[in-house]
C-alpha cells in the first residue's frame, strides 16, 4: 500500500498543513489530531477565502467528511 | 494520533462553542455534550446568520452529519 | 462526553420539540419516540413554514438521516 | 426510547400512509411492509404531484434512503 | 414487518419492472436478480425519457444506492 | 436473488461494458474487474461525452459509488 | 473478480497517475500510497484546471470518497 495516508498525517502533526474542504472552504493551521475517520484538530487556524480577509479561528475540529486534501 | 478530535471536545464541555453546519448554518453556545458520531447538545444556543438576527434557541441536539467545524 | 445527545431526547419524551430538517422543513410537535439512528416519532405534528399555512400531520416518523437538529 | 419508529411501522401495516420523500415526490398507499433501512412496500400507491395528476402505481418498493417522513 | 421490500422483488424476478433513479432516471426491464443492496440486473432494459426516445439496453446492472423506488 | 448483480459482472470479464457515473459521465471499456464496492478496473476506456470528442484514458480504476449503472 | 481494483493501484505506486474528483477538480502527481477507502497519497502533485494555472502542492493526502476515477 505503500506510504499510508493516516501515515502522512501522523508525520505532519505539529506542522502547517493546508486542508480544502468540500464546498470551497479552506483552512490554514497546524495539524494537532487527527483519527480514522480524517476527523482533524487544527491550531492556529485560519479559515481562507478569496473573496473574503483571512479569519483567525485558534482551535478548529473539523469532521473528516467534509475533507477534500490534506497538504502537509 | 496528536491529541484526538474528540479529546479536544471533551475538554471544550462548559465552555462556549462555535458550530459551523454544511448549507452556511452556524450555532454559538455551550457544548453540553457529544457522542462519536459528532451529536452534538449545545445549551443557551443562538443560530448566526449574516442575514437575519440572532435567533436564542434555548438547547439544541445537532445531528453529527451536519458538522463541518467546531471551534471552541 | 457530557450529557449524550440522546439522553436529551429521552429526557424530552412527552414534550414539545421543534425538528429542523435538511432542505429547509420544520415540524414542530410532541416527541414520542426515537432510535439511535435519531429516526423521531413526533405526535401532533405539524409543518410549519415561512411561506405557506402550518399543516397539520396528526403522527409522523421522520428518517434520522433528514435531521439537522432538534430543539426540545 | 418511547415508541420505537420501526414499531410505529408495524402497527400502520395494512392501512393508508403518506410518505415523503426527498425531491418533493410523495406516495400514498396501503403500508405492507418495510425493513430495518425503512425500506416500504405501499400497496395501491399513487404518486401524488402538485403539478400533475396522481398517477396510479400498483406495488412499490421505495428504497428507504429516499424517506424523509412516513405519516401514518 | 408484513411483506419484506426484498421478497417482494424476489416474487418480481422474471417479471417486467418500472424501476425510477434518484435524478428523474427511469428503467424498465426484466428483474433477473438482486442483492441486499438492492444492486439490481434488469434485461432487456429500456431507459425512458421524458425528452428523449427510448433506448434499448439489453442487460444492465444497477448500483442500488441510485435507486427510488421499483414498481413489479 | 436470481442472477446476482457482481455475477453478471463477473461474466463480463474480459469483455467490453458501458459505464454510466453520476453526473452524466460516461465510459467505454474493457471490464478487467471489479470488488464488492463495485469499485471497477477498465482498460481501454473511453470516456464519453455529447459535447466533446472522446477521450482515451488507458487503464481507468473507478470508485464504485459513483457507477449508476454497468451495461455489458 | 479478475484484476482487483485496489491491485491496480498497488501496481501504480511510485508512478505518475491522474485522479479525478467529484466537482470537476483534477490532480496530477505520483502515487506514492492509498488504503481500503481510496484515501490517497500523491507527491509532486499538480492541481489542473480548464481555467487556471496548474497549482504545485507537493503531497497531498486526498480522502478516498471524493475520488471518482484513478487513471495510472
Amino acid at each position: 500500500m505503500g506510504k499510508r495516508p493516516l501515515d502522512i498525517l501522523n508525520n505532519a502533526l505539529g506542522n502547517p498543513v493546508i486542508i480544502k474542504l468540500k464546498g470551497e472552504r479552506s483552512f490554514r493551521g497546524t495539524l494537532e489530531g487527527y483519527d480514522i475517520h480524517m476527523n482533524l484538530v487544527l491550531d492556529n487556524a485560519e479559515e481562507l477565502s478569496d473573496t473574503e480577509n483571512e479569519k483567525k479561528m485558534g482551535t478548529v475540529v473539523v469532521r473528516g467528511d467534509n475533507v477534500v486534501y490534506i497538504s502537509p
